[in-house]
């Protein structure tokens, strides 16, 4: 028997259009697990399409790309998180880490209602993870949020199933491909912070306001999320010491790597008794250690008191990438209410 | 309401041992998940221990350490899987590659009796992995061995559940600790290859006889265990084209190093169409590649279509990080019985 799971998707920025992607690419059905997956409305800024019997992703897709994409204008997204019968929200609207809005107000509804969250959006889950987690559980909803931290790099669900009965002790990583990008750049090509930062402003890689990633804002964000949810801290950015790399010289990064080390941008969680650890700075790493990975990838080191230190890396970005890790809570999700 | 999940342990080397720690190091209750794992009994060569009601394995380690364990001399681990009444075997006998005994024996009767088996050793895996595996599904019982590849660092866990959506194109990465050692030291302190085996013996990171894991036998079992698990192939050790480290020079390593890479001992599985990929062999490395870790860790490369290239590096072996596999698969068992 196979279970159809009906999904909403809110946004259609480049995770929306990634999951849209990767269900329309066959992702949306698994025969071996007996679940199927059903598009019931996709909405953004502009509106929003709805289909009870499903929608065609590749349809949708193809009709965001070359603006026919017909959607009934006077439909909120609000509206479709309200009155559109659905099992799963996909909340992938942007990041506002000041106020965790829209998104903040889609997640709570839906939460409400007792219908489930998956989302990416970083600015609900560091603001009011609490909130969030308290009312979903009154209302027997999972939130779900992997794609927040690290792309396609499973953390939570890695510590949640293949780490389960291990007693997580501290995490630390590179959490931001942009500021790793910068890093690995400058030292290879001999080259200043600025003018890497131009090149990778021309590639893609950094935005044209790159303060939130090169201040280490996203970076603190994420390990907001990792002490709530792995610790059950009830924190904030304000509690997150926060230094980020755009006053770190060549010259700086030549000394370290004449000495074994690179720079890197490390985020680190660590309970630590009463005095906790949550801070965002530049940090020397041996050249061979296993969070020294180069380029834009995401690496974290997950320490544990059986399987000692784990490190995962995987790319922290990137469409169908970050829908990887979506796709992996809708299957958590769908699986769990089978049973 | 907790569940009790009763626990028969065959196997006291070191990785029964760590199991017996874990569980005597509060392993053994997890009030959120509603679990409790109850040792019923423990087997080894020279006999068992057995009580329906719990034995305390904190009492097995001591009498095991000290030498007043008292088995019951003429109940062989045989009859332990045969006759006491358990949930989960934990079977944890040391690896036979050519014939799989004792473990494929006890794995085969307890499957058969409808108990799910949750093991570390790599010859029934290796050599039965179809015939078991049916075994398993006929009888409506689960065989896990997330401990056979790679200790502490997740793979099979990984993919089903962090990963799960993706689909695995490859799997290629350093399973042997040993092997890892050796190279490692040989560049780092200029030494040769004998001289740093000598030193890994008495180290104890080589088995006085380490033809097993220096000619590659070892990793070879690991890739035959991947090829047959996650790509459905049926192979044998013998699909498996395999060179091990036992001839690499230390002039070869510095020739390497000198243009930037690590030598390692590399596994690799990929189906590649009608022409699988089956090998072990040294090969390689950027040195930056997230594959060039150190020492005796292991790492594992797996890549997917939607998550790109996932690493995890993880400690390939020991006592109580072996045990950390084996209790997330009991934890997989548990958390799927209670549903």
């Amino acid at each position: 028997m196979v279970k159809t799971v009906r999904i909403a998707i809110i946004g259609m920025g480049s995770v929306g259009r990634g999951v849209l992607k990767v269900l329309a690419d066959g992702g949306s059905i698994y025969p071996d697990k007996g679940i199927s997956f059903r598009v019931v409305a996709v909405a953004d800024s502009k509106g929003a399409v709805v289909n009870p019997d499903g929608l065609d992703p590749a349809a949708i897709l193809k009709g965001k790309r070359d603006g026919t994409l017909k959607r009934i204008g006077n439909l909120s997204s609000m509206d479709v998180v309200r009155e559109v019968d659905y099992d799963v929200l996909v909340e992938v609207t942007p990041t506002d880490a000041r106020t965790g809005e829209p998104g903040l107000d889609y997640i709570t509804e839906a939460l409400s209602q007792g219908r489930h969250v998956v989302t990416s959006n970083k600015g609900p889950i560091a603001l009011k993870y609490k909130t969030l987690t308290d009312l979903a559980r009154s209302n027997r909803a999972s939130l779900l949020f992997e794609a927040t931290v690290g792309g396609a790099m499973p953390v939570f669900n890695l510590i949640r199933s293949p780490l389960a009965g291990n007693e997580i002790r501290g995490v630390k990583g590179i959490f931001n491909g942009t500021c790793n990008y910068i890093l690995t750049r400058m030292i290879d090509e001999e080259l200043p912070y600025e003018m890497v930062l131009s090149e990778a402003k021309e590639l893609g890689y950094a935005e044209a306001d790159p303060t939130y990633d090169v201040e280490g804002i996203d970076t603190a964000l994420k390990i907001v999320i990792l002490a709530n949810s792995l610790f059950g801290m009830d924190v904030t950015l304000r509690d997150v010491s926060v230094e980020g790399i755009s006053s770190i010289t060549l010259e700086a990064l030549k000394l370290a790597s004449d000495n074994g080390y690179v720079v890197k941008l490390i985020g680190e969680v660590r309970p630590n008794g009463t005095e906790k650890i949550l801070r965002v700075s530049p940090r020397l790493v041996p050249k061979t250690h296993p969070l020294a990975v180069q380029g834009t990838l995401n690496a974290a080191l997950i320490e544990t008191q059986l399987a000692g230190g784990i490190v995962v890396v995987g790319k922290g970005a990137g469409s169908v990438e970050t829908a990887s890790a979506i796709l992996s809570d809708l299957l958590y999700i769908a699986m769990a209410s089978k049973q």
